[in-house]
């Protein structure tokens, strides 16, 4: 059987080049990347990825960021969404047996001594020098949260592929009325919802609707009113869960029906989309948390080679507030 | 050591949905996840994936489609970039023991009977409606492709994060003229890096400047002389490094001096980059291709949740056609 020093001899570059290869770790310029992997197909040789993960001994020390926001949230059902991800994140990081602590970002950003291998930063509100400050420190992954042009990897759901997705369904099925209703976009997750709206409306030739609401600010009767004061839209495709139950809630304490009259759509699945009967994009949010730990395992033992952001399709699921 | 059926038992669930939750394969409820993924850890059970996988018996056929036009490409230098790709297919698929067949898409599309298990489609030439049929006879990931809404996992490089870059950079070194030249926006790479400029732009208060040209139907004179009438540009950023090239080249031939007057970055990295000078934004061909391989033996041995896109992002690689 082929041994790595074989590969090295044939591609005619070290073994600490082959192992670059393999692992990732370090510059190697294409073509001798190209010669390598060459040589291993080659020479069959079967690099033992699996054992040396499995059999290392060192186990890693990675802090889960949250913010204080995220924090105060997680003592209401509004939290469920992070609770979720920060269940899944602590179960799977034991298959790894990688050790967690969950910090406050506030708290971790004051410390200068950091003992930790890894970062996980879950949720946006981490600000762009604050993140490029922690990956001086050690290996960051975010969760539900990337920023234009930093190239730190991230996991995020595909908030564009599906409301794009949502949007032409109805668009097939031959309604015209299709209104947007946003949070703030400064956020990510809003601006990528919001971007596969307008994209699909202007891909079938409709002008896109757009409504601004910022759940923490503003009533939702005044942003209501101003949807409904021409016309009565057929669908309302809102940039979150929160924003579709206070809509869907407000409709129907003015009488309108759902969803004869009007279709509520809502993006996240928290808990109480079901309990409500809200149709809604759902996001894969333990996964999310899973392929956290996941590619954060893959940086910390040299297994990848380069930074990516991993965008998660989310699934529509219909409930009782929209006709399709 | 923990089996499967402790946790199974522990869990409250049978092996069979334990097993989805490890492999990926069938719908699991996000409660019954998190109840399993909670047995994993409290009984500290390590799944064998690696063994699993290392020891299968059966060896994968994944077809590589390539359309008629990219086979073409493959004859010229322009098709560097594919070749590339193609090759770290080839190379890396032996490391899995997945055979390799490289197809024509436009034969493959009149083949009734498929004997493959997977179809890796390099390249934006398949459509949707080519890719629902090609996705209903085996498992699919798309290759420097995507299409909105579809949900089909896709391997991209993250023009959109890589153009952002680049003119973020120019805007804070200072400077004002900044124009892209894109190709046809129905592409989803052209569209990706447009929208990444015109992000970067707007985000720092200045008008995208924008100018089209089709590398194929257009010549390069007609589309610069729009671009130098009203006033010199000190920055062109292109879709690909085909039209930097192009540019770059007329610019000289014009007398312009660069990268004095004008910086002009291409994006891709084709080896004609290199050799004339040009700067641009590096796609990582061979680890598109790589990490091609690997999801589509992820999913094919049912290690994986959920589709996702992998966006790669790409490097600034400076070279004489520009200042910064």
């Amino acid at each position: 059987m082929a041994s790595i020093e074989d590969v090295a001899k044939r591609a005619g570059v070290s073994i600490a080049t082959v192992s670059r290869v393999l692992n990732g770790t370090g510059y190697v310029s294409e073509s001798t990347e190209i010669k390598v992997l060459k040589a291993i197909r080659e020479l069959g040789y079967v690099p033992h990825f699996s054992a040396k993960s499995l059999a290392r001994k060192k186990s890693f020390k990675v802090g889960v960021i949250i913010s204080k926001r995220i924090d105060e949230l997680l003592k209401t059902n509004v939290g469920e969404f992070y609770k979720i991800i920060l269940d899944a994140i602590e179960n799977y990081a034991a298959l790894y047996k990688i050790s967690l602590e969950i910090v406050l970002l506030e708290d971790v950003l004051k410390t200068s001594e950091v003992e930790f291998d890894g970062f996980i930063i879950v949720g946006s509100d981490a600000s762009e020098e604050e993140i490029n400050f922690l990956s001086s420190k050690a290996k960051v992954v975010l969760v539900d949260h990337y920023i234009d042009g930093l190239r730190i990897d991230s996991i995020v759901s595909d908030g564009y592929d599906g409301v794009f997705y949502v949007t032409r369904n109805f668009i097939d099925a031959g309604y015209n009325r299709i209104v947007h209703i946003h949070g703030p976009l400064k956020y990510y997750g809003f601006r990528d919802r919001y971007n596969g709206y307008v994209s699909a409306m202007q891909r079938y030739g409709k002008l896109p609707i757009l409504f601004e609401y910022d759940d923490l600010h503003d009533e939702v009767d005044s942003v209501l009113k101003r949807v409904l004061r021409d016309w009565v839209p057929q669908v309302i495709i809102c940039s979150n869960d929160v924003i579709a139950l206070r809509v869907l809630s407000k409709l129907k304490e003015w009488g309108y029906k759902i969803p004869n009259e009007i279709s509520v759509v809502g993006f996240d699945d928290i808990p109480d989309a079901e309990k409500e009967g809200l149709s809604t994009l759902r996001v894969q949010k333990a996964e999310m948390g899973i392929n956290a730990v996941k590619r954060l395992n893959e940086i910390l033992t040299g297994q990848s080679l380069h930074p990516h952001k991993q965008c998660l399709y989310t699934s529509y699921i219909k409930r009782n507030s929209s006709l399709i």
